[in-house]
């Protein structure tokens, strides 16, 4: 068997913003054995496994889920609701952003990409990829569409690559008030299951996610949350689709089934994280991820570096980005981490590549786990030469043990 | 967890051709821990199931591996090398044939269909189900388009919905006797892994695969395997295109990473399976699935029940249709068997549906697994009330009995 | 990880009688963490487990788990209750009871060992070996100890050498009839969770199990099933002991932990297994073993072979043993059938070493796992020149036809 | 299945003395399917475990293995070596080494037990449970033994209880300078695989192990390593004893088999269990346990509390006893630790109870794991009113940082 051990003695510390760490509860179920996709108990996992999810999204309407990445999940949102050389209004918030953009490029569409303009003196980064979506700019944008030509509005809820989670219920009021049928589309790939979302209150038209996150499952699942409007605009829109096309998986869904052959081992995996999530309650699941965030970023803090988010509202409580001072490769830093300390954190990615690092705090962890991975990250920053202001480590710990877990997270007394 | 219990008591026989049973040591392996995708243990894997898939297709050139269905790798093939409209010409050999013409067809390109004509008199079924690729018609197909506006010859290598392996180093033939341009795209989803298939030496230019026939896996990964041709003609083909693009991936896969978070644990899973199917070599993998299939069918002959494979050199490897009298519902049977002794079949598809059924014997299986998938086949018919010429379990008993498996499948004496 | 491959494809038949093929479900309990034995969870699964294992010897009394095979739990029901050059009184039923028998004489005490005299003249094989307990003899020589010397009378509920399940109640009677104060011991190793067995209800004192059998475990735990004149006789018993003594184990079971560290992978294993079997019914558990063993003995009818058992009465729910004709090696079959059908069946051991083999039913087993190995097993013979009689999977798939399991252990219509 | 979720997120730190965190490697060891231990795979796996584990016993003599925990194994040494009623010198280093002494009294030895005497006035704790074994006053014993009758030193090499690894060697040169005859007896049981141990070097005739310490296996499995002595000891030995008997068991032993049905899925994890330690080297192996010592002792000394060993040449490579200040009740703090941080930390046991806890940091372990408990312990501790002389995480991370882990145990730059 494939031995995963370039440390070779205790347990690897996962704390990229996903993959996140999949608990044995789901490995376990994912080594199940196989079964007929056709048969009688395939259709009870299919019905269970998309009823548990919608409750995640929190939308009475379908949920498509691909054997795909999260990318593809994103393909298959564009697909069904466009016809080739539509507009389609972006925003830029970081990476992630970025690449849905190239990809509404590729497939032939028209994207714009709205972003906050202006270099942060301080750091050298872009403001746009230290902040959150600007709802104002984008109704202002959508008023100056008299003729509806912008298809839908794009937006990233969780910003994997900056650690921003932008507020999606201002930009439907945005797209409302400016009295626009554009569809709002919302990638929160790494937001559901750790950030507050909900998709039929927010208004969302098609939502993206994938398995590697919230979900705490690996990668190989992704999904397309619905709105009937979203729906009606698939039947008229024009992009070639088959694979993606919801139209005949919603209706085989109906009995638990799926039109091709799904993941069987992922959806094993996907019915047993539903139930370790709707047995904690989403509330309990976000408060414990905001707790989390808060206790990182004491640490960061106290090291005297600044934190990538730079809107204090919109710290996500999924990942962390550290900025490091100019002169210092972050990714060297990375890697002496990792091959010192067993620790993967996430690297910077695109414009402020080498200038940050992120600490993933989501999925499957608690105060123990974060603790060592800033004590970590803050060994490595030392050796790498760095001056931190004090001890993120104290800082950590004085924040968890200061704010108690939720009841239900604990053991019993 | 959930439990997949319908029969709470021993163990399912999974006898559909595919997915297919997964061995314990794959199913050990898909639950490793997920790992960092841009991590230094990554490029190590993902290049060591790279060299092996491509041993595994026999080519030097690229292979492509999605996290999707089957079903997405079609789709990957098609629109990689084509353009809106395209001319391609396809051959009605069964159910997967005649999706992967629909998928064309949905996707904007013009695909001819081409087929055996007539019905079997004796059988009531279409000709065309029950042989195999006419390489003759197509050669003659081609000839005819002087302008060579036929952009790809598309074909179903193994069509598991019925037991037909088809000769492709004939249809290249007659692509070249006809001094056509056309690529060859080939359908070998079901036969990878357990029927011989020669990438290079056949002068394929696109295979497409999945994870759950021959290579063991649960489903959730699909191949494509290319030529050069086929990364040529990609470079001019403007059928929108942004997850299945090749360009990207073969770039990123040299150093074993993907351009998106690949399907960690079932890669995992691959690097088992090649390392199972390669050690075992692949002379002796396609040795004994030709074994099984003499056995089975010599189990159907004895209930004097037809063989959907009407030619008997292109009997599949993988699996077996049993054509069932006429007046018997073979779902009916079918059902009953699973309910009595905990086996699936294959069910009957499109154009034979309810008039046979499918016994996979492929993969993960042994002698006595089949005979025990006759045994049940035998007495759910019996049960049925369909009236067998002789005892099918003797037969295969018989055959296997006398025609020993290769000596390194069996235990040291 | 090692690789248990001699026969690298497919899934091997063990069908030896114990250990029994281990269910997924239990494999993958087993593969849990190991937690604290002194910690709050412990406990929990401690009183759990000791709960459940008491309903299914169907007792209120305590039982005892040892870290141990069997084999331990003979020696701790032996020294618990004895002092040294106590007389006890065992029954030769096979090579299970003589083992015993043996340990009895190797830790100081003076068994006294009851048999069936007489050699089966057809086969040539001892008839003690092929019929139960004698509750008759064992009420005469009662009769005749009027001191009370003999502290005990251990018998074997269901002899795993010769496939014989005696009449524990009838034994019970017979001490009671005989106004005899000896304690009854049980060895049901291979009966519990396979045959009926009612600790209280038949007056057993001490009853003695191992995990490898009915339980579906793998080997590493044995039981003591007690009485309260066990207990109260332990008290006053002046064997030496101290790993297997009762008292401490007993009084920290009350809160679900023990004196010495416990085997906990093997109790997650229990937990799993306690669960599939109280799910089931005992009464249904017991129900598929009988039939089982019909569908079997009618194959070994079939082929004309003599069943090891002599007393239809008293045929094992948990195996058949099958005696070859004189001049056929039993293990050289055995061998080929390994090595040719990758199937193991069981030894013939001791007194009848060479001339039978035994099939196990028990367990996690099915219809069409039966039928596999009785087609191995006539193919084998076959190939070792048996002449015989008739098909034995004929006769065994008629049976099975014929006798539907019950309804419990089908899958919904 | 069960679930152990007491705390329903992140992964438990068990950081206790042993049962050791079992990696993931080998609970899938734990998990393969159980095969005949009777056929011929198993006596491969048996011949090569029993290799294996002698290379880590460090000896070329038999090692037995007993499906037992480790106090199993004490009884099987002393009662193979021992007739009724010998004397057998023991020495009081702790809890542990006073239940053997316990066991001895009940098995109808004569056990005699040294010790050092005194209160240490500082922490009102018996000196003997602070110091190791003091082999000048064995040899005094010993020397006024002139007719020989004790019969074994029994003395334990690691100390579970209190954090002392005594020097055996000495204990050896002490026999042999008093001219004695005595076997020579070690409790290795904690100690093997973490702390430096040499069979044959240092002239120990009995060696009793366990499966669930420096082995990184769940408990199940107790060892004795012998000596030819030892083996021609039992020979003449009286004590009662059939399943601890070596004579059988080593004779079988030459083939890969035991007499009665081992443990067959623990040795699936001994087998994975000795290809991790021996592909790693035991030097390696005790290096970094000595490393994780140094970094929690720099831990304990910044927190200014004493740590349990009072001998500086002792301290134990594979816990740390933390003794708590005089009103502060340790089994408080440890229970505040386990229900707010979900860290397992060990109790005090015997004249120690409430008065200390101890750190495990022995087996599948690394540095931000024990930095991670190094913080929940701190955190603890102030949480239940210590008052702590400084940051004992911030000494424990400047350690690890300023002494790299062996090259080995790192991943490639």
């Amino acid at each position: 068997m494939i031995a995963l051990d370039q440390h070779p003695s205790g347990r690897h510390f996962l704390q990229i913003p996903g993959p996140s760490p999949v608990p044995d509860r789901i490995l376990r179920a994912l080594s199940l054995p196989t079964i007929d996709h056709r048969g009688p108990e395939f259709g009870a996992l299919g019905k269970k496994v998309l009823a548990g999810i919608g409750q995640v999204f929190r939308t009475r309407h379908p949920v498509v889920v691909y054997p795909s990445s999260g990318t593809g999940a994103w393909e298959a949102a564009l697909v069904n609701v466009t016809s080739p050389g539509d507009a389609v209004l972006m925003f830029e918030t970081g990476q992630f952003a970025s690449l849905w953009y190239k990809m509404a490029l590729r497939l032939g569409l028209a994207p714009e990409f709205l972003a906050v303009p202006g270099i942060d003196g301080a750091t050298g980064l872009p403001w746009s990829w230290r902040r959150g979506v600007q709802a104002e700019l984008i109704e202002a944008r959508l008023r100056q569409d008299a003729g509806h030509a912008i298809r839908a509005v794009c937006v990233v809820h969780n910003e994997t690559s900056t650690g921003v989670t932008s507020d999606i219920a201002a930009v439907r009021r945005a797209i409302d008030a400016a009295g626009h049928p554009a569809l709002l589309m919302v990638d929160t790939i790494s937001g559901l299951g750790c950030a507050d979302y909900r998709h039929d209150e927010w208004g969302v038209d098609v939502a993206i996610s994938g398995s590697q996150k919230g979900l705490m499952l690996p990668p190989g699942l992704g999904f397309n949350a619905l709105s009937p409007r979203a729906l009606a605009a698939s039947q008229a829109a024009r992009m070639p689709k088959a694979y993606w096309a919801w139209d005949e998986i919603v209706e085989m869904n109906k009995g638990g089934y799926w039109p091709y052959t799904p993941n069987t081992n992922l959806l094993y995996g996907l019915s047993e994280a539903l139930d370790m999530l709707l047995e904690q309650g989403l509330e309990t699941v976000f408060a414990r991820h905001r707790r989390w965030g808060e206790g990182v970023r004491a640490a960061v803090r106290a090291w005297g570096l600044p934190i990538q988010c730079a809107d204090a509202s919109l710290h996500s409580p999924v990942l962390t980005g550290v900025i490091t001072p100019q002169g210092v490769d972050a990714d060297a830093v990375r890697k002496l981490i990792h091959e010192r300390f067993d620790l993967s954190l996430g690297t910077g990615l695109g414009k402020v590549k080498g200038r940050m690092f992120r600490i993933g705090h989501l999925g499957d962890s608690n105060d123990l786990t974060l603790v060592a991975t800033v004590a970590g990250a803050e060994m490595g920053l030392k050796l790498g030469g760095v001056a931190l202001a004090g001890s993120g480590v104290q800082a950590a710990m004085d924040h968890f043990a200061a704010h108690p877990a939720p009841r239900a997270l604990r053991a019993a007394a």
